[in-house]
């Protein structure tokens, strides 16, 4: 057994070592600018190339639609940015259980004749389509379209993003999915989907940290955030991050070529871990994605039982990494309809194929002294 | 001799070995997300934090004020974006020799009542900041700041950015400089600078691509770019790239450090290379960097220049690497004044510490052929 028992894997993962192993070439002497003309350029270029059809191939969407990201928030700003773009007096439908990369680049819309309205998932955490259809019935304005997470970050619930594209394109708009969580964990099939924009990022499913896409239909092209070079066919302009895309390839590859086996280990441990934990009382808060455990007790303080996993060499969650350190209750729990104290006492274990059923059976134990 | 000889530093560098093996730990066990509550997280953080003081050691600014971005294109545009905000009805003033990630990042402005006035940078290719008082003089409208680059790209043109800061507070304007190809080659003090804003691109100085900063005075607080979770002080959203952090730090510190040697070496460098390119009728287009030579040959071809040179296992540029493969000749030669045709039979050789006597002589051997 590992000296330290990582459980937080929702929130970053280990870089696989078969994406690092990669990567090293690029991290040193393929380190030309795939812009250059001369063959350092040009084997840069080929490589960044090469990764995109193999990114292309998994997420069956073309090569030329993705557009290289620093990441999933990154996307998600230029996703929000390419939907109410031009469009005026309208509304943009997002669910309350978004991520802040999404709802606050909404909140930041200046154009005040855009509409934000929230819709609220179900008690288990998903969006129901017929929510999305209700609120644009009750609205007088034009929809300029909506975005929806694949699958949620804190409780893995997933949503049926093909229904939902269905509703908002039937009205006109464009749909954005923020597939962060849910890529390299379940199949996605971007065309199947049928949403416009999709986010991902490579530090989710093992690929390095500071790299993720935006993927488009080809239709509703993205606009530019980042204006400058012509890099992505001036769609994202700065240098390639060669390396990382390389990365994010190989971590994607090797997360597709092993997804049914390691699925069936996750949920294994998954079941496990709800077995352990429910005789303490534990109840779960939704659910869906493999990985994700979000589970509150009636009473317990759920920052408090992530610092004291901690003492015991044990890395959980209380709620989403990029907000643990404020101070505040997770509003993705709160649109559930759970109360402020059972939002307050949830943790979130999120699990991955690299844990061990030792593992979970220390969890346990540690829980049982904690709860 | 290496096989090839690389002579297009200024495009994109090697990742420096010191600042690879400072990466390890964090592409490897040091996996944390710097925002989450655990000892995974608290080493990520600590170390991100011990990054940022080093950089800030170096370029003479508050740790605290150091936004890390995914490089120099962006940290521009969020600088573009934080001059503008809020002001209505005046003037942004910009030399007419940056980057395109400031020069398409302000001709992205949708507000037709900000004016975007282009001040040419004289033969030699820097700024003369009279010029930049004559032109706010002539409008009538107020200044919402200026972006002029610290060091020019293609010729390594320096200008006199704290006089030209002087003017630009003069009017109560914010001012921004571009120091991406600047930083890790000259010494920079960001406060004897005098501006608001600064960015720098890490694989420009032997750091990594995809990672960079926009610097700030405490003053002209960055305005948002990416919005999401409260990373970088809420100026910056997005899981911290921390290795990639860790690495710019490394490359920095080492760049500071071998500064003096590395530039005497680099001056003899070009020295060797002026001398041996004069005689085959090379003229000089500005300079200031170290490394940078932008030389023209009269009825040359620059980029017919650089493919031939390519196929002698020479790398060199014909103007900045992100447009390379654009159709188009150099915005930067022609703002200082030079025709089409001297523009376009310009070649740009980027030197580095790592280049060596031999490969200066086989570059004249080859130029020699091929002119």
């Amino acid at each position: 057994m590992k000296d330290r028992i990582y459980t937080d894997h929702a929130a970053t993962t280990f870089l696989s070592p078969v994406a690092l192993e990669a990567m090293m070439p690029y991290l040193t002497d393929k380190f030309g600018n795939p812009s250059s003309l001369h063959s350092f350029g040009e084997e840069a270029s080929k490589a960044v190339y090469k990764a995109r059809t193999e990114i292309a191939d998994i997420f069956c969407c073309e090569p030329e639609n993705i557009v290289f990201t620093s990441g999933g928030s990154e996307a998600d700003n230029q996703a929000i940015k390419t939907i109410v773009s031009g469009r005026r007096s309208s509304v943009l439908l997002i669910s309350a259980a978004e991520h802040h990369a999404v709802l606050n680049s909404a909140n930041s819309i200046t154009d005040s004749k855009i509409e934000i309205i929230p819709i609220s998932p179900c008690k288990s955490g998903y969006i129901d389509p017929e929510s999305v259809s209700i609120a644009i019935e009750r609205t007088e304005k034009s929809v300029c379209g909506g975005s929806f997470m694949l699958a949620n970050n804190e409780t893995g619930a997933i949503s049926d993003i093909c229904k939902i594209s269905e509703i908002i394109h039937e009205y006109g708009g464009i749909i954005h999915t923020d597939a962060v969580q849910a890529a390299g964990h379940i199949l996605i099939d971007f065309k199947k989907l049928g949403v416009d924009l999709m986010s991902v990022s490579a530090h989710k499913f093992h690929g390095p940290k500071g790299i993720g896409a935006l993927i488009h239909n080809g239709c509703s092209i993205p606009r530019s955030l980042i204006h400058g070079g012509s890099q992505e066919r001036g769609l994202r302009a700065g240098t390639e991050n060669v390396a990382s895309i390389i990365g994010m390839a190989a971590a994607l590859s090797e997360s597709a070529k092993n997804m049914e086996r390691d699925t069936a280990h996750i949920f294994h441990l998954k079941d496990m871990l709800i077995s352990g934990l429910l005789p303490l009382g534990a109840i779960v808060n939704g659910g869906g994605l493999p990985g994700i455990l979000s589970v509150r007790f009636p009473n317990g303080d759920g920052e408090a039982l992530v610092r004291s996993l901690d003492l015991f060499g044990i890395a959980a969650s209380a709620g989403a990494a990029c907000n643990s350190k404020e101070v505040g209750t997770s509003h993705v729990l709160l649109s559930m309809g759970l109360t402020h104290d059972e939002a307050a006492a949830t943790v979130r274990f999120s699990l991955d194929a690299s844990n061990t059923d030792d593992e979970i059976r220390r969890i346990i134990t540690v829980m049982s002294e904690l709860v």
